[in-house]
């Protein structure tokens, strides 16, 4: 049986009311304009139609992460931001496969501590490098590809240049320039594909290749949304509705979404997403401000704020239909803990039956929101997931006004830290 | 040279105003209501003397950490929210010390995903088990120790109870009386302690000491701020200050609060830190919402949105004074990168630069916030910081009229998930 697409329901919002009805029909036009490439940013509108361009370059995907995990234990990724996080979401998500390597990340931080971490992880394991960066040009991820260019040197000497392939522009840059001269492997981003918006092109598809994850599952999900959007009426699209509650709620002074997160495995989904969500909408002086909970440790933590706190939060749960069969709790336990009625079930039942008990908690406390429930946490769901929440993501922040695909913001930081390193 | 304490530097805010004026007096009459006990919650302001307390137990824990250091390669830390949030936000941050176990962590979620993870990192190890809940009745840390007994009954035997540690309540609860009558070894979590203000307790203390971490210098770090705060007057209190500086944004509509850390090894110490503050003041319809930023990675996520988003965020800096000599970044690298001119420096130096540069950009965008600094990142740096937080976040409750160590909306979930058990 294939896998279903996923579904959303509306919680403690009211589907009917009028002004619900105009916001979905304006969002089902701001869809076929995102899709007619007629919106605001619409060169860099290549992710939506990444499923299908993506196609034909998966074999050459999936045999370059076959060599890399039969010539290393570990994939060093080295890039920043939309460089690394859909990979790392999707790994933290799915785990390692069968034959695939470890993934090490480098160059998202300038920590020190950080730096050292992994240079001793790397000690005494055979790796290979994946340098990812559009310009080429990133500061993180440029200063610790100068630390590990020297240690791979230093470990495997001249030859290191064919322990590394380059994630970069297709015609320009340093790393293109590079690569060129070394003839060094390299692998394409797409022109028109943003950082945030890249995790289904070479950027994400290759470190999870080599991780052993099926990438051809992946994309193949995300297919499946892009042709839902392409063919579905505005009320019967997930992202649209999504995209739609988000702005009715935050109208009503919802302005922080809480993303809730069925466990600890998809914390990094949750990174993804805030990056997605935040420098595509925080703009001009408007935005929702992403934030996540992971279920249910933070149940023990910001919990109470959501229960009891300032009425501005509106809440996103994301589930799966079906749960893990394995671990199965035991039917007793040394303590007298008052859970035998849980004995003999599986942990994940239990653990669906909290994100239930939550939602109920919640809907109660008036935190409005909406459950995307996608049909199990493999790579083909997780594929459908990422296309979900980018259509919803790019027809939020364009109902705002704003263009879903820059980050002027992010320009101030720069300049802000060119200062500084020019005054040495 | 002895460490230095904590300091604090508005940003964006004037501190001469007569509001700031009149809050920093208000927050010293709380504090000395709360070192006074005559605040609402005071059966729970044992927090406030931990340091000093604890000084008679330490030997014992330093102790009993070596002996699990000497049995075992891995401690496993069952427990959720305060109950392991502190303990893990200061290994992340500080790393193992020489001679120490690794732990790993179970019961801070009841995903089935993280327990097989979990389950197969012990394959081949020898651990020994830490189960810290005061109550004894928590469900996901009940349920993790359920599976882990019975793993570890098949591993040990019988013998498996002498490698458990019981971290409870010290006369009553499930897990009290079966250390009592297994022979269980156990440490208190003193009464007038609750989850969120415990890592200076047995709670946070003991998988330190066994992950090689001095622990005496983190209570002492500890001790020194609780000096400074019992004699320091309200305008010299790094913890009144950030307080009022806090309560004076809100006012002015910064209702989210972003807590900017200057490396991901500091990451847990935000969760800690989210949760010290969210449940603490998310209460009566109010609080600040807290936030997470990690330098420089989130820069290039949710930076956009601080610099251009809607303008209700206020920001606090974590810094350090002094930074790691190493690593070095190397005077050249294979890629015209455009950064010669900070090789041959320490990229440590260059993350405190671009904390400054960020700092500098925001300010400029108009996000008011403090900077609190500290001397270096060691445990005795961390046993402030700690301290320093947990006053603020109690004073920041108190002024708000709220009771910091209560959480009823917590509950509010719990019901919502026992009905749902109940229906099996």
């Amino acid at each position: 049986m294939p896998n279903l697409s996923p579904h959303i329901q509306l919680e403690g919002l009211n589907a009917d009311s009028r002004e619900f009805g105009l916001i979905i029909e304006m969002m089902g036009r701001l869809k076929a304009c995102l899709l007619d490439g007629t919106t605001p940013g619409a060169e860099f509108t290549g992710w939506l139609r990444l499923p299908a361009e993506m196609e034909p370059t998966l074999d050459r995907i999936a045999g370059m992460g076959r060599r890399i995990a039969a010539e290393s234990a570990t994939l060093v990724v080295v890039g920043i931001g939309g460089s690394y996080l859909g990979a790392r979401a999707a790994y933290e998500a799915l785990g390692r496969g069968l034959d695939g390597v470890e993934l090490q990340w480098a160059g998202w931080s300038l920590s020190p501590v950080m730096a050292r971490r992994l240079v001793e992880a790397l000690d005494g394991r055979d790796y290979m490098i994946n340098v990812i960066s559009k310009s080429g040009g990133t500061m993180e991820p440029a200063l610790a590809f100068r630390i590990l260019a020297q240690h791979a040197q230093t470990r495997y000497g001249d030859a290191w240049t064919e322990r590394v392939v380059v994630t970069t522009d297709p015609a320009q840059g340093a790393l293109r320039l590079w690569a060129q001269d070394r003839g060094v492997e390299t692998m394409d981003i797409p022109s028109t594909v943003g950082g945030r918006f890249s995790v289904l092109s070479p950027v994400g598809l290759l470190p999870l290749a080599a991780a052993g994850i099926d990438v051809r599952a992946l994309v193949s999900g995300a297919g499946d949304v892009q042709r839902g959007a392409e063919s579905a009426s505005a009320e019967d699209d997930p992202a649209v509705i999504y995209a739609a509650a988000r702005c009715v709620m935050e109208q009503r002074g919802r302005c922080v979404e809480v993303l809730t997160l069925p466990g600890p495995e998809l914390s990094l989904f949750g990174e993804w997403w805030r990056q997605l969500a935040g420098e595509s909408e925080g703009k001009n002086g408007a935005g929702i401000w992403p934030s996540v909970l992971t279920l249910t440790t933070d149940l023990h933590s910001i919990g109470q704020y959501l229960q009891d706190g300032r009425r501005m939060i509106q809440e996103t749960f994301l589930a799966f239909e079906e749960y893990d069969a394995e671990p199965v709790i035991p039917r007793s336990g040394p303590v007298a803990d008052g859970l035998d009625l849980v004995g003999g079930r599986a942990l994940g039942l239990v653990n669906r039956l909290a994100l239930e008990g939550t939602r109920d908690a919640h809907r109660a406390g008036d935190v409005p929101g909406t459950s995307i429930t996608a049909h199990r946490l493999d790579p083909f769901c997780l594929g459908q997931l990422f296309y979900v929440f980018e259509l919803a993501v790019a027809l939020t922040a364009l109902f705002h006004g704003v263009n879903p695909f820059d980050q002027p913001g992010v320009e101030a930081y720069k300049k802000g830290v060119r200062a500084k390193l020019n005054s040495l």
